[in-house]
């Protein structure tokens, strides 16, 4: 698995120093601008040529029917896919006529690069026009996080060595020509022209297009308006049509002379809210980005980031290039969540249209916890979006004759997406993950208001759920059958460890959470008896142990299966998936993605450390890696039971994943839950941070290869820094109050405020390492 | 579960005395006549109104394209659906302009009589027109079981009170107007207008119309030919469209004065054949079939029907309704195979477009039992089809990772055509059928030729298909994981009992073939050494079995599982597969078609008496016959275990199942394996006919209801006699030759040609019978 590598090292910046038209897919993602609620691709200024053109709004989907080869009961009929929304990042450039097109005329000189602390994108292009004139184009493009309906470009041309007739258009375009779609089931569909036209407007520098989505019935509004300067006469002129508004500037410059014109985008949607509603707060929006102006927005972005930063930062000594990598995860993590408020965190977060743009698991298991310790506001509000599609999950759950409610495994709006089953709704373990993250957050960041309502309903609402799913065999055992796990080469078994367990833990925090807020428990008919039987149920929790290996199987039967021949199987038969029918993957023993490994990165309670060892050394042996998700945790897993080397090697691949390319498919969008189980790599991974009830513990350990890893993590409100070298590791709380137990290489901690506890680290021999299948070992960072 | 009974007992008729508009779907499918290639169902002649118009040919079908709603790697791009062919049944009749319709005027009388001898349906109505014309029509339809392709009407109309001017229109219709798809999945979806025009003509008597299919590029061409009689003058005119020829007469009869008309019909489609070839095929056909004449049609039909009855005649005496629907079943039996000759039997045959007229396992395990003792050319015919598909089951397990062949769960040309695989291509089980089949019908037939070439093909590439499916596990047993039995309310389990057993019977038998015709086997590359391998699997197959319980889980884990809520259950919510999501039925112990029942049916020498009897118990009362596959086999076990007088409410069931229409979707088509279950319920279940080796075994044993049941069977070419009292059997090889050993009720007896031998029936007590999911017991017959 090797890709193409982004530019030059160096630690807050992303930097393209060559355009290769093969790659502007990788770099359109890499390059996206995003505040969580509006996204743009980095496609070039003058629209083309692109990989895929991309501006999305989250939450703005269109329905896509799903007719079935054999309907079912209870499969749902309609997907949703996020579309492509009116675009307005298009500026077209003529120089005496020709199209400024990078296909025709030479690129002198070209650069782009991502500001990772300033959250802009720069691009300064030297082109000569096929006709002789050479022209200098400068851009910057920023999304911003302080103004989240407000995107913004400054654009500035100039001819270098001879007088120019220079035209600018700037539009809004809707229903863009979208490439075809691939044969690759995980690449989106796109859906073609789905906006239909509501209004138009045009007048003095701004317009607006507004319209409507044919099935989803959701209307859309972007507007734009400019600032010019030029040092001479511009003739101007503005227009809109149905799927097109342009402002057009002409003039003529000398080698020197410099137009420049700022351009301020607005994006609004919304399901209920009427035209002139959506009108006025559209227009409101550019209004209040004209009044802090360029210069305000710039300076508003640059302390957003400075904030996040101070938060989220980590230092990684010994490896610049994880280092750049890292903050460059971190930084997208925050773009695809900021300003969600209310809407989901996507897959690809708002970079592209993969997965159809749907929210997974993949929110709660993978990013959550990088939010819940750097942005908590955005953990809440990603929270919030889930609670509120509750009772959407109600009634699914009621669907599926069950009791309390039933998450969507693929869902933009709330509602069940998945076509096929067995991958989708069968994959309960969803329920238990928003579980999971609801009692972390509340946790981690004491928010009780949240614990108390939110948090509870979520906890109680999941808990019915597996109590309903669940039920007491003739031993006394309580059996979770027929669903699947988080491995997606395997699907409906039963008793799956990792759903077993996070299920256990679910059921747990529930009961805790109705004996903590016994009234708010009350509305929702909870109470000490119902939570008995959730403690019951927990306590009887199956787990399958194969006592002839002394494994755990990931569910019952697995490791009885048939193994995967991989001595027979070729580099390029990956992944598996796309040249193997799922039916001869779910018979044998065969690991997309960490599953039972998983269940040990979230339950390493549940294992003694020679089962943990033995586990992890027999997954290792059948785990291909052919999803994304899998590689953080098992660089968790592999620090924990102390392969340390090997468990960078997988921090690597989580870290580069697109930044290398290694998908071959991060022009679709960027792998947001591998750029957040980066920081889980390394800070849960080489830090050994888990939850324990409502302690943190650590367990730091640095591989050859690094000096230093630092970063900071919230604890109960506050902040605690983590220093760990390869021989101790030392621990401050940073703000004031009271003092806190933490655990230390499983010893406890009392950490006073401001008092810096430095320890040491215990050596670790975990012996030889475990291998992977033939040719699917991480590559190696040591 | 009760529907609408046809009429009146009889022996040897299925009699319509009056015209419910609501049950003419029923009557089209009950009324179909067919012969294996050409299916016409009961369509009134003057095509309206209609359940379904339909006219088939074995075969000939539309690919209809399955847009995944996830793609994925082996799942079929399309399916194939059975079409409505040119209608070549209409005759449309005026009488003094008023067009015979009976929703208008008065139809003073009507009766429509099925001849299970005459092999021909009878029509007679009076009817009086709006102005107040009375007439009588008469008609009378064949299929023809000696000429193929052709099928003919005699049309005979007469003025009962007064003189009338009266318009024959005797048609060809292409692309009729199909009534619309319900939401039921079982139903086929019709496909709109799958017939572009090739060429049309008109002379004379005749006319032709000749279409191609749009995407299966299928040729098809209907022509027909008229013979007038009529006393006065008859004027005359023939013309042809693009989807219309027709046939005018216009005359005018006194009182007592009829015009009689013959309509022959000639049927052809080839994929390959050009379209002179197919014109002079038709035309041929008809030429031939005008020869005969219609008085001959007649009577080849009915000699044929001869020899039919007096191999498949079976006696019910006691129960004369049974003893018309068995005969009823026995000919839809006969009219889905009798001339399918290297096309499948669908699993309605050609009588409708359920399951979109495809081939399921159905065919092998419950039709071609009778088959084999009854119509054993039919028999060698559905095999040579199955054989005739192999290179595409080849190509099918390649596609699977798999050796040998893979057969498809649903067809026609052989293609897997299913869209949802955990229901489809993981009930892997249609493979040992097959194979089954092929080693039954070559012992009971003494079938050498096929024996040692298409016979000993589909045994040695089945047996290789489970030798590479199946895997030794760490104790040295042969285990089958992830495949679907043949109950649909699981999927994808490990070591389905029905399926290695069944698989274990097939490596044995392929084995066999192998040391029997070691020329042809190596020219399969198969050998001795090859078939050790295939009798070692055989020998370690892994068969579960719950200690605790003292029963056979279906598969492993099942009774383990949660047991369904039957107490919640409403009647109304069946059957269950439209009324809750997969997932949950998959989960826990409901059965919707005899599966451990069906191992103990076809492998009654894997069990001790008493597994068999808790077996059969713990099922029943899990079982809810959701599927019309699950009666027949239900009978047979509960025979074997005693329980006669369940086993005859069974036997009920099975063979009422379109009579009383019990599933209330007889109108689609009727439940062809469901019939050749009523007839398997009385020989297999009363009779106790088993394939042991290469000899019968018997051990009959009647219920109180009746008092004797006689039928004959294939014995290696020659047949032989058995009827049964309550208290004895008979036996008598009806052909010279050796004498043959059976085995009656455990013990052997020799069989001399001509001497019948009676045998006493051991007494049973088989003890209370088990009890039936609420609401779900079979009606009682007692």
């Amino acid at each position: 698995m090797t890709g193409q590598s982004l530019g030059p090292v160096e630690p807050w910046a992303v930097r393209e120093t060559e355009l290769q038209v093969s790659r502007l897919g990788q770099y359109e993602s890499v390059f996206a601008l995003a505040n969580g609620h509006v996204g743009w691709r980095g496609n070039l200024d003058e629209g083309e040529p692109h990989g895929t053109p991309g501006s999305y709004l989250n939450g703005m989907y269109e329905q896509r029917p799903m007719p079935p080869a054999e309907p079912a009961y209870g499969n749902p009929e309609s997907s949703e896919t996020m579309i492509n929304v009116t675009n307005g990042k298009i500026i077209r450039l003529l120089v005496d006529d020709e199209p400024f097109d990078i296909r025709y005329g030479t690129l002198r000189s070209h650069e782009r690069v991502l500001d990772l602390r300033a959250g802009v994108l720069d691009r300064e292009a030297e082109w000569v026009s096929p006709t002789g004139s050479t022209v200098r184009v400068r851009s910057r493009r920023l999304v911003s996080f302080t103004q989240r309906a407000i995107a913004a470009i400054r654009y500035e041309i100039e001819p270098i060595t001879e007088r120019a007739r220079v035209v600018v258009q700037s539009e809004l375009v809707a229903n863009e020509e979208l490439p075809q779609e691939t044969g690759d089931p995980r690449a989106a569909g796109a859906v073609n022209s789905p906006l239909v036209h509501e209004a138009d407007e045009a007048r003095a520098d701004s317009a607006i297009l507004m319209h409507r989505t044919r099935l989803s019935r959701l209307r859309l509004a972007v507007a734009m308006d400019h600032q010019v300067q030029c040092p001479g006469q511009v003739r101007h002129h503005v227009e809109s049509r149905h799927d097109l508004a342009r402002l057009t500037l002409s003039t003529v410059l000398q080698p020197g002379e410099r137009l420049a014109m700022v351009k301020f985008v607005a994006h609004g949607w919304s399901q209920a809210r009427s035209w002139p509603a959506l009108y006025d707060q559209v227009e409101g929006a550019l209004a209040t980005a004209a009044l802090a102006g360029w210069e305000g927005l710039l300076a508003e972005q640059r302390e957003y980031l400075d904030r996040f930063w101070d938060r989220a930062g980590i230092e990684v000594d010994g490896d610049d290039e994880v280092q750049q990598a890292v903050r460059f995860a971190l930084f997208h993590v925050l773009q695809a969540s900021a300003r969600a408020e209310g809407r989901p965190i996507p897959a690809k977060g708002l970079t592209g249209t993969g997965y159809d743009g749907n929210a997974f698991w993949d929110t709660e298991i993978f990013v959550m916890p990088v939010l819940v310790n750097t942005v908590p506001e955005a953990a809440a509000a990603a929270l919030r979006w889930r609670h509120g599609t509750l009772d959407l999950a109600r009634q699914r759950a009621r669907e599926l004759g069950l009791a309390g409610a039933a998450f969507p495994w693929r869902t933009i709006s709330g509602r069940e997406c998945s076509g096929y089953w067995p991958a989708g709704t069968a994959a309960f373990h969803i329920n238990a993950g928003i579980a999971e993250s609801a009692a972390a957050y509340a946790g981690v960041a004491a928010d009780e208001e949240f614990e108390a309502a939110e948090g509870l309903d979520l906890l109680v609402e999941t808990a019915r759920l597996w109590r309903s799913l669940g039920h007491y065999d003739a031993a006394g055992g309580f059996r979770i059958d027929g669903v699947t796990g988080p491995d997606e080469y395997s699907a409906i078994a039963d008793n799956n460890v990792y759903t077993n367990l996070m299920a256990q833990q679910n059921l747990r925090d529930a009961a805790r959470a109705v004996h903590r807020h016994p009234g708010r428990a009350a509305a929702l008919r909870a109470n000490e008896q119902e939570a008995a039987g959730w403690l019951a149920a927990a306590q009887a929790m199956v787990i399958p142990f194969d006592e002839r290996l002394g494994v755990h199987p990931q569910a019952e039967g697995f490791t009885d299966h048939e193994e995967w021949d991989f001595a027979a199987t070729a580099q390029q038969d990956y992944p598996l998936l796309l040249h193997f029918p799922y039916f001869d993957l779910y018979r044998k023993q065969v690991v997309k993605q960490a599953d039972l490994v998983l269940a040990m990165q979230f339950r390493p309670d549940c294992f003694t450390a020679e089962q943990m060892a033995r586990n992890f050394a027999y997954y290792e042996r059948r785990t291909v890696r052919d999803s994304s998700l899998s590689a953080c945790s098992q660089a968790i897993v592999a620090a924990e039971v102390g392969h340390l080397d090997l468990a960078y090697d997988y921090v690597g691949e989580a870290v580069l994943m697109d930044w290398d390319d290694l998908r071959h498919d991060t022009s679709n969008g960027l792998h947001i839950a591998a750029l957040g189980g980066a920081w889980m790599a390394l800070v849960w991974g080489l830090g050994g941070l888990r939850r324990q009830g409502d302690q943190l513990r650590f367990a730091p350990r640095l591989p050859a290869r690094l000096e230093r890893l630092a970063f900071t993590v919230a604890l109960r409100g506050r902040r605690l820094r983590v220093e760990a070298t390869r021989l101790a590791a030392r621990y401050l709380l940073m703000n004031g109050g009271e003092q806190v137990e933490i655990i230390h290489h499983g010893d406890r901690v009392v950490l006073l405020p401001g008092e810096p506890v430095s320890l040491p680290i215990p050596p670790v021999d975990a012996g030889p390492a475990p291998v992977q299948p033939p040719g699917r070992a991480p590559v190696p960072r040591r």
